[in-house]
């Protein structure tokens, strides 16, 4: 076997530990269905209750058992599991799949069990699914392997998927079957002692009978593994994905703009996206897409041809296309003149094409080759709907031929369910997805298109930067906290990273001489260990004219703190030259527990508490993660020349990004950093960072 | 009878002319219908070409019918549908159903023949749905009409549904009949010639029998009538609707935010919430909340417990409820601890409340109770998955007789097919809604409180304002255009808007002098019949301290516009007082074509058109309306005392809001109004109106 779990998923030999002869017990129904669905191996149950299970000749322990066993099946209560897994170390079996439940996920007494199988588990070389799962399949007919306590069995495909909740696994199995999608190999990970999540993606990455990966997660064993390999699999194979269970704010306050900004959910997504894994908000929108993906090729553009014999469902289509990101293109003359050839006077030839009600088989048969050779088209959605004297059977076979040997995906909602079961199954070989309405359709596509556009995109890289981790950590010192200005600006200046020249004066009569040397105007700021929104308590005052009004700003700085009686968290000020009006961004970092450094950018200022107009990524960030972050900000006119303003330095707010997240890379006492605002003021122009902080462990 | 709508829906006596004998066509299948399901009363095939259709004797025209025809259903050509009618009107027939496609929707000579129709129909008295519709029926056992020419039969129940195009009436009524949704009646009003939707609103919600109205819209015929009507009817009887159909931006240049924000889609929006109707997305999520609504009370809060059997669906359920707005809160002490007492202790007691895969349908039967009991919580959706050795249609039962009597909503939701049928049947049986993922029970529920918040939140009132309109009229006078400063400051003081002290300088010197009278700060504004972003051509000059800056302030304003060969355009500058810091706001107007005036209001200076921070009603509003905009902002930090600054006088910018509305309604002459940013500095201290713009016709 050339994989380790081979010995899971193609084992020649199971042995049921547990097996029962009542059924509607779990051991029963694991055991009736390792039987009735063919598995193309040996099952021997193991039971020393009895002489045989439901027919079979049964062992009284696994010594007993005649064979070499690949794949022990464990269902005895959870007290004598241990003791069944010293029984499969010394018998040499190759993996154990744990159903039982009543371990980790009941306490720490339970999780010590549960390390403890582990240790003797692994240091016997072998490989193990679960506890607490409802186990897993392989419908390969070559195997045919039911390892499941599940009433379903469904049909072969090229699907595979991995489940962290097995009730919500049972659900996935009847959803797949009565959608008539095939299922290569289902895994219910369980508590995923040993096998998990990631073990599955590269396992199936490698697989050349899997076309699309499935997952549900709830939580990440590993982000940092689940990225890279994610982000290699899913170039050459689809990975969709349902994540649930939000773990709440933390217990960290909200001290930052970061910080309070980044949950986990945030960190989650920002992995999923990186990750290029497609990310459904539903199980049925999961196989809503899986359906595209599984039969249909991935689209270049989002560019769609509507084609239907009814105007509303048309509306619809078009509808939850643009309001998903796809867009409705007129289609071009050639066309237009072609459809217009057959179909009558009262047909829209305008794209969504609507052939009416009368619209034949034939109509649709050669509707769609004209749409899929438009080159302003990159993918069709055919709508039908039956009405009285067509045929919903033959418009599907028409939709089959019409769309044969396509290079552009297609995919039909034949609305109302009357007469479409027999239809839909003719499509399913045709291989084209038919969903009940159209939006499902139209949303379906749009996150392929997504994915499309990931893949289009390239990897990226990280990039080799030059940056002084030494000075910067010779910067940080035995600092904690917020770092004062100058250690600040010292690790900032390692890691090429441009701030205004920035003096500090702890006296109004130092104030106005260092102003005198920077030369005027100059921004007089607050220095402070503990006051970070300095502008909340007055602490900012820009455009001072003369040193005068600079000794005027200390002292009105220090006058508002003492009204607030925090006078003595003033350090002194920061004198600094104004800086000529640019675009105020904002580029942040925080560690989220478990994910590492996440990275965010957005329109700075107070934008960033108020809109929220910010994106995350997770480190490491590749170039075109980087670019992702400054394309992605929603109020990107404010980077394209807003009002007159300027133009902002993308090149340079990436790479400023880049190095943010190359620091936080490397400086692991780094807690949270925030540039807001950084200012751009024209390509080529380079950004600085007028305000910075730095909290250190 | 009663209404005129009854000769539709109630008739007694039905022609179908055009009935025909071969199976297949519209005219035979309708026949059919009408025939096959039990109408109550006679129905008359009309065929001149047949002695019988389908068994049922048959008479050549309409005069030779016996009887007297209470509803004549026309399904002949195009052609001959003019003469019918004729037929119809001399018959004493009381109204028609059109069938027959060929009219207004085929362009202007179509849409003359269907008018010249209308005009007979009106002048005899009768009603006309139609033409171009799939039919209408009525499922009320003491009338059973089938007027259609569907497939479909729905069950009866108190849903009605009304559908502007009829290959999605054919669709919704056979998901109706799957779903098992009861159908009071149900129209297709195609053309909608005579009966329109809001004709069918009006009825229904007369109707004791109906207790859900669902519409399918495309477009509105009235959108006044619908508002009014919709406001009525959707006290006591939930609206729930799919519109579809974006009809582009329109003619009109994006000239200014409002224009640029206010497509026809946002007047769509704002009239429908303002309706109180509840939009959905899909037909799916229409019948996944009519399920609700038919069923279960409205809740009177948004707090939800959780019940489950397993957890990755309780997961998914909670995500579902949080992001959509729901709450998932803690359960009284009292709760958990009744629940401790049954449940077993690896059970999780916390919402959601995991009774884990062993809970019988004892446990279902005595949680839900205690759920529905607790004082925290506002509506209970109950989960079920279903593991082995547990029926589905016991725990339905048990789900039965735990809710019954309830008066807070349960929703359920069985994962997996499975088993799921029977108890789906026996659920609805005791009426309660059963959905396949329970991210969908979580999502009708979050619609459902909308729905609840906007009966709670009470009707509210169109204010009676102290305004002098004649004054506006006669500052307007023949202006066209943006209106000159001095107009537009006359028309805001007559409708009781504050601006502060404006002057207009057509000189550097008059500028100065001004500047003198006003005192210092002052602010400099280009003054331009013809540009209306002064601060896009270095138009607004702030903070002026003294005469010699206002000189420079006008020259260089006249130098920048002559930089970009504007000059001439300048007709001087305003004058203005330096208002202190305030909250900078927006409101604005703008007219739709057919929805008249559409007020907006949101964050103002460039958020506007940065991130679109802007809500939109349409006129009239009442006080509640105008509370809505205020408090719908998503940056309602900044109005509650952002980072130091002043509280929003939220009183104030509704009684703004309130005053333009006001304006709008009375001064057909604007087209378009802006007051931005209109600034509010503490509660008690009113608005003032910055910068404001008016366009006249």
């Amino acid at each position: 076997m050339a994989h380790s779990l081979d010995s899971l998923l193609k084992p020649r030999t199971v042995a049921v530990i547990g097996a029962s002869r009542t059924r509607g017990t779990i051991g029963a129904e694991i055991f009736h269905n390792l039987i009735a669905n063919g598995f193309t191996g040996a099952v021997y149950p193991v039971n020393p209750g009895a002489t045989s299970v439901q027919g079979v000749r049964a062992y009284p322990d696994l010594r007993a058992v005649p064979d070499a066993v690949d794949l022990a099946v464990i269902v005895v209560p959870a007290a004598r599991v241990p003791a069944v897994i010293d029984d499969c170390v010394a018998a040499g079996v190759k993996a154990v799949l744990i159903i039982t439940a009543g371990f980790a996920e009941t306490g720490d007494a339970g999780r010590a069990i549960q390390d403890a199988m582990l240790a003797k588990v692994r240091a016997a070389g072998m490989r193990m699914v679960g506890p607490n799962c409802l186990g897993l399949l392989n419908a390969d007919p070559a195997v045919a392997l039911d390892a499941t306590f599940a009433p379903t069995w469904p049909p072969h495909g090229n699907v595979a998927f991995s489940s962290q909740s097995g009730a919500v696994g049972l659900a996935i199995l009847d959803y797949a079957k009565e959608l008539g999608i095939g299922i290569h190999q289902f895994v219910s990970i369980g508590n995923k002692a040993d096998v998990s999540g990631n073990d599955l993606i590269e396992y199936w990455g490698a697989d050349p009978q899997v076309q699309v990966v499935l997952l549900y997660l709830e939580s990440f064993g590993n982000p940092a593994r689940f990225l890279a390999t994610c982000q290699r699999v899913a170039r050459t194979k689809p990975i969709v994905a349902v994540k649930s269970g939000r773990t709440g704010a933390g217990a960290r306050a909200a001290s930052s703009h970061t910080g309070s900004l980044a949950g986990s959910e945030v960190a989650v997504e920002a992995l999923i996206t990186q990750a290029g894994v497609i990310r459904t908000d539903t199980i049925e929108e999961l196989f809503d897409v899986a359906m595209v993906l599984a039969n249909q090729p991935v689209p270049h553009g989002n560019r769609v041809a509507l084609l239907t014999n009814a105007g509303g469902p048309g509306i619809m289509a078009a509808d939850a296309c643009e309001s998903h990101g796809l867009i409705v293109p007129e289609l071009s003359a050639a066309t237009t003149a072609a459809l217009r050839e057959f179909l009558p006077p009262e047909a829209s030839v305008k794209n969504p094409v609507d052939m009416i009600a009368s619209a034949t088989p034939a109509a649709y048969e050669r509707a769609l080759p004209l749409l899929l050779a438009d080159p302003g088209v990159d993918a069709v959605i055919v709508l039908f709907v039956p009405p009285v004297g067509t045929e919903a059977a033959a418009v599907a076979a028409a939709i089959q031929r019409g769309g044969a040997g396509a290079t552009k995906p297609v995919l039909t909602s034949f609305m109302g369910m009357h007469g479409v079961p027999a239809a839909l199954s003719s499509l399913r070989e045709g291989r084209f997805p038919s969903y009940a309405f159209p939006e499902a359709a139209a949303i379906a596509l749009a996150r392929v298109v997504r994915y499309g556009r990931w893949l289009a995109r390239g990897a990226g890289a990280v990039p080799e930067l030059a940056v002084d981790a030494a000075a910067a950590r010779a910067a940080i010192g035995d600092h904690h906290g917020w770092l004062p200005p100058d250690a600040t600006r010292a690790v900032l200046a390692a890691y090429g990273i441009a701030q205004p020249s920035t003096q500090l004066a702890t006296s109004a009569d130092a104030a106005a001489a260092a102003a005198d040397a920077v030369g005027y105007p100059v921004a007089i700021k607050l220095a402070s260990a503990t006051i970070t929104h300095k502008t909340d308590v007055g602490g900012v005052i820009l455009d001072v004219a003369d040193a005068a009004a600079v000794r005027q700003a200390f002292a009105d700085i220090h006058a508002r703190l003492a009204a607030i009686g925090r006078a003595a968290e003033m350090a002194g000020v920061t004198v600094q030259p104004m800086v000529p009006r640019g675009v105020e961004l904002f580029v942040g970092a925080t560690r989220t527990p478990g994910f590492g450094p996440l990275i965010g950018f957005g329109i700075g200022g107070v934008a960033v508490e108020l809109w929220k107009d910010v994106g995350f990524r997770v480190h490491p960030l590749t170039d075109a993660d980087a670019r992702d972050l400054v394309d992605g900000v929603r109020a990107q006119a404010l980077l394209d020349g807003f009002r007159g303003g300027p133009v902002a330095d993308r090149a340079a707010l990436q790479d400023a990004i880049l190095r943010v997240d190359r620091l936080m890379g490397d400086l692991g006492a780094v807690l949270e950093l925030d540039l807001n605002p950084i200012v751009t003021r024209g390509p080529g122009q380079g950004v600085i960072a007028i305000d910075a902080r730095i909290r250190v462990a």
